[in-house]
């Protein structure tokens, strides 16, 4: 079995947070065997200003061929200016489509050490852990027309299209299902019924597929609109969340930011298993941003990226005893008060990047 | 002038809330003068079970010829099965299509008094005091192509189009700027031109629309997820937010909820000035639905109905010290400690729908 890892680092802090996970790698080859060969390539903005598109096909023939991608962070104001096509975000949504990484799952987990960060009352954030499965490769992202039209007279119309398709809709409620049942065996989807007809198609897929496979997994279905401030009332009455690409893009950033650990939290974007192998495609990456303002100073939060790792050890290579245990490495680090400026706290040390990851490291090889 | 209002109590707790706007209106004619003249129709589900559609052509023309409308909340589980075209939301969003309502402005406010029923950190919402204008008929929710199709092989397609001509963007970003210089003078437009087109021409409109004519008030672009986590974040940052429809449904939401005011806010929606008379058509709705839950039993708070009316005043009439005083007199009773069931809080008076109302119009009439 191989174990070909495809690096992204991208822009701003992406770069920084993968060399801690680098580390790990390192170490998991020399002490465990785990035989993991990395290769690296560009994205985003330093893939433009290398060869002026937001990925080389170079680069998107080894994310093909990988088993599994670690991308870090794209974009920063130095690319605002640059054509739509080839903008840094570009590179990204290239990535999800052509390697057809449909299901993005974004866990909304609060670090118990972490809960005081919350902009919520602690009691409502407290053990927090949600998963949001969020359709990635269809509706408005994606859809045509996407265009920008000439009309005279000054004025211009543009449009955007969201399509589903019922097959789309059934794999990726198909995932949240099964991912429930490994947790508390909830899934609540939201949509628009009341005003899109692909939250109409959207809520009855849902219904039909979680009849036909999954009657024992309880099902809700809330609008939208309702579940964004039901995430901010009480998050703690979710377990998982299905809702499409543009509704999961918002309502994942809000349940992330409730955790108060939004620089910590990671991703995983997989694709459908393949028919012989059984291998799903997959990317890794930070719910974060790439940060440009405090880029290049060694002072980013490589926790995000370092459990984006882990979740690909689990859900890549069926490592889970080593995801898990990085994973506590993780919340063992936090317990200890060791905090990057992002989540300093009182009575905390203050540490940089590499001093984090090493931190993480010396923890995980003591588990 | 006229003074012609046109009520659609609606469902649910619609009509308990508006009688409670029925007093006051009633205490205004008689000791104030003021000639409001009303008339009653049917919208949503009520209207449906009447004549078998969301709203009757008649009351769609007593609408269109009244001085503004006064909306209760329009829904229910009675009628989660009907058809598409004839739902409860339908009579709604007939009303903002017809009317050309297109600017939806939803304040959200932390009444003092209510600051420790937010889900947030009370320092984090003590005194907020947001207004977010709300593109209201255009976007994914009225757009061309909007249907289902059957593609054979059990497979079904759902399309929904996201449409804005230059025209609808420069003139709600207008009001936007307009309403800030009453405020902090501070807009953040809101969009997501990383992946849809019509974020694209939102951002140019709006930062033309400024350069042109509102250079003097400070504006800012935020994509929308990100603004969404900033909302949770640190709400107190915003003065005015401007964004499109759906994105406008999502934030207002997720805004309304962190205030701890939700059964309290009022929207306004509004069209644009007649070219003869100078009057806007005028659409005024709690932010809260029709709550089926509580409906008929006398316990719903009409706080956010007569707080609606309240816009009314202002904006349709130009009644600003009335308006001020209504919503002083709210305010005054809260701080008395007067709540209905879904604010109470410990040593508060809990009381019902009409005693809320009563009290409210006994403070409005002793300022
Ligand atoms: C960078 C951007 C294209 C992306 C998205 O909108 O999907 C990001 O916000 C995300 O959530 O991964
Ligand atoms: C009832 C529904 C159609 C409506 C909307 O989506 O606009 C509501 O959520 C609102 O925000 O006014």
């Amino acid at each position: 079995m191989s174990h070909k890892l495809f690096l992204l680092p991208g822009d701003g802090i992406g770069p920084e947070a993968m060399a801690e996970v680098r580390k790990i790698i390192a170490y998991m080859n020399e002490a465990m065997n785990t035989g993991f060969e990395t290769e690296e390539g560009l994205v985003g903005g330093c893939a433009y200003d290398a060869h002026g598109s937001a990925i080389s096909e170079d680069d998107m023939a080894k994310a093909m061929a990988a088993d599994a991608v670690l991308f870090g962070a794209v974009g920063g104001p130095k690319w605002d200016a640059v054509p739509y096509e080839v903008r840094p975000e570009a590179g990204l949504l290239r990535l999800r489509k052509d390697l057809e990484l449909f299901a993005n799952l974004r866990p909304a987990i609060c670090y118990p050490a972490l809960a005081n960060a919350s902009s919520l009352k602690p009691e409502l954030v407290e053990g927090l852990d949600i998963l949001i499965v969020r359709e990635l490769t269809g509706g408005v992202y994606f859809g045509e027309p996407k265009t920008i039209i000439d009309l005279g007279n000054g004025q211009k119309r543009a449009i955007d299209t969201q399509v589903y398709d019922t097959y789309e809709i059934e794999r990726i409620s198909s995932v949240a299902f099964e991912l429930a049942r490994t947790r508390k065996n909830a899934v609540c989807s939201m949509e628009k019924r009341n005003v899109m007809k692909s939250g109409v198609l959207w809520n009855q897929v849902v219904t039909e597929t979680h009849k036909a496979k999954f009657s024992d997994v309880k099902l809700d279905h809330m609008l939208a609109d309702a579940g964004g401030m039901q995430l901010v009332r009480a998050p703690k009455q979710f377990d998982v969340i299905v809702t499409d690409n543009l509704f999961g893009d918002m309502l994942s950033d809000v349940a992330a930011m409730l955790t108060g650990s939004l620089g910590m939290l990671p991703s995983a974007s997989l694709g459908a298993p393949d028919a012989k192998t059984g291998k799903r495609k997959a990317l890794y990456e930070p719910v974060h941003g790439s940060a440009p303002d405090i880029a290049g100073q060694g002072v980013a939060n490589p926790i995000a990226m370092i459990a984006s790792f882990a979740m690909c050890l689990r859900y890549s290579f069926n490592m889970v005893a080593e995801a898990d245990h990085l994973e506590k490495a993780i919340a063992n680090v936090l317990d200890k008060g060791i905090r990057t400026g992002d989540i300093m706290a009182e009575g905390a040390t203050r540490v940089g990047t590499a001093e984090m990851g090493d931190a993480i490291l010396a923890e995980f090889k003591s588990l």
